[in-house]
């Protein structure tokens, strides 16, 4: 198969651009690199020894867009663009429902054009909100009391994709919902590069074990969680990745939504000391506020992936550690430096 | 004030700008015409003997749109522009979803860069999918069970308004829930104009009353409502156009969202009778099945709107249909003809 994949050089992009060139299929990264860099689309070619078709256009600008993609073949979509920063969606919301929302409106409208039915989309764990019940599995409610335009974005964009597959029935689309991506391609080679302070755990605890920033802040210790820090289901890039796969491998009918998590929680605590563990290198933390709109515990049930999917994570936490640690140590500044 | 109305030469824009004018207003309407006619405009001009600025632009297409606003001032929104076509948004629902939220997003980015605070959005009743009571109020959950785009793009632009505002704390926003607006002006000079095949019962009826369709379809009639056909809250247009200036002139904090709506239900048959006596003209009309996502009964609470803006309904549903029908039978081929 040939796939387009949209933000394809992204951390989860590269990642799974790696995992389909592996299994033999070909790949075209569709990127804007406005939060990205070629450099992964370089080290993703290297690494498999095949060469990738890189096309840099915003795809939220449909007749570019378009254009840019007139005379590319492509059997398959994996659509990855899109913003994704929790924190700058609060603050820049009309930015974040226009990226998120007109990329996937163009991306629709140009697949149908070509007659492209297959559609396997980033969607996460956010749509939930807060959680009725831990682990979560496809049927909990979605789109209530979500709290940042990045949530709504996701819950929008499922909505506007169950719709446009009413309307035209052939398409097939596959709504992954991530839980906590961590980790990195075992040889170090790529990995999360997030540009300015880090919004996720790992790549901050990365930067403190690298001795790029001074200590971890943990949001909040007195949640009904063993240790009071917040619990997530951390799954490991490359299992991520693989489930992308397998998902365009299923041959779906309509829509069809899947976790992608490992079934397992752990607390922030946990990671720093795993982190430690990997490393070798000491966390310093401090304890803060709860930020406003965070959770105690978010776990997947991920049954229906494993069952519908043949899908299962195989990778541990200790693992994403040691293969985040790979990534920082050698790339202390990311993919520029 | 000075007043933009976008969306401006459509239904109820006409009749709210002759509101805003008889009020003394001034009235700036930005419309690209792709379902209303520029003739609306004229005749809100010599109904109220006053001059309205015209801008003609799609307001989806944000460049166009904030260079042609470039020069203009204004003092608050009035944000009607937008699709409307339940049906027609789920065989198209790319287009209604970009339509619809790319013109509030770029509308919330040119009022910000212009420093205008005062928002009052056009939404509606959908936004509270099947009803878990009746009649509703604001408190009534929103966003779970919708069936259609266009109620989606109503929610999602309602959601859209409230992350804005958490952003820009200044922005004043008013959401209206309209339940179902009917009727014209007394005058019979402006009033609804749908292309093709009407979506809404009242214009329906007054096209079979003016001869224009052989019959009304009423769907189902074993709804548990007294005479099993579907209720609703039917609003004269006038009432609508005044609540729209009520929320102009209130002075709100953040994001508040009232219904418009009588407070009253009717039936289709009932609406039928009324429209019989008002035009003296028999309504035949056929059951057939009932469509899909309709529900047996919505009706307002419209108490907050009452209390709080200081506004209610004076007009009858006798009076609606005899509006309607001034206009429908002075009008039979629309502004066109």
């Amino acid at each position: 198969m040939r796939v387009l994949l949209t933000g394809g050089a992204g951390y989860i992009g590269s990642h799974t651009a790696l995992v389909l060139l592996d299994q033999g299929h070909d790949v075209v990264i569709l990127d804007d690199f406005s939060n990205s860099n070629p450099e992964a689309v370089r080290r993703v070619e290297k690494l498999s020894g095949r060469s990738v078709a890189l096309i840099e256009v915003d795809l939220a600008d449909r007749e570019r867009a378009a254009e840019a993609l007139k005379d590319v073949e492509f059997d398959a979509v994996i659509h990855l663009a899109g913003l994704k920063s929790v924190g700058e969606s609060v603050a820049m919301p009309t930015k974040y429902y226009r990226v998120n929302i007109d990329s996937t409106l163009a991306l629709l409208d140009i697949m149908r054009d070509r007659g492209v039915t297959k559609l396997v989309f980033s969607s996460s764990a956010t749509v939930y909100g807060d959680p009725e019940y831990v682990p979560q599995d496809e049927l909990h409610r979605v789109g209530v009391g979500l709290t940042n335009p990045y949530g709504w974005s996701k819950f929008m964009n499922e909505q506007i994709i169950r719709d446009t597959q009413l309307a035209w029935p052939e398409l097939e689309a596959v709504l992954l919902r991530y839980f906590n991506p961590v980790g990195a391609h075992p040889s170090g080679r790529i990995g999360e590069d997030p540009s300015g302070i880090p919004n996720n755990l790992m790549p901050f605890i990365a930067q403190v074990a690298v001795g790029k920033r001074k200590e971890l802040s943990v949001f909040g210790d007195t949640y009904p969680t063993p240790d009071g820090t917040g619990v997530r289901d951390y799954i490991h890039v490359m299992d991520l990745a693989e489930g992308h796969v397998a998902a365009l491998n299923n041959s779906a009918v309509g829509v069809a939504s899947y976790n992608l998590g490992s079934g397992t929680g752990s607390s922030v605590l946990e990671v720093v000391r795993a982190f430690e563990q990997a490393s070798g290198q000491p966390i310093p933390y401090a304890v803060v506020d709860a930020r406003p709109g965070d959770v105690a515990e978010v776990v997947a049930n991920p049954e229906k992936a494993n069952r519908e999917l043949n899908w299962r994570t195989s990778r541990s936490l200790a693992e994403a550690c040691r293969d985040s640690w790979a990534w920082q140590s050698s790339n202390p500044g990311g993919y520029t430096a």
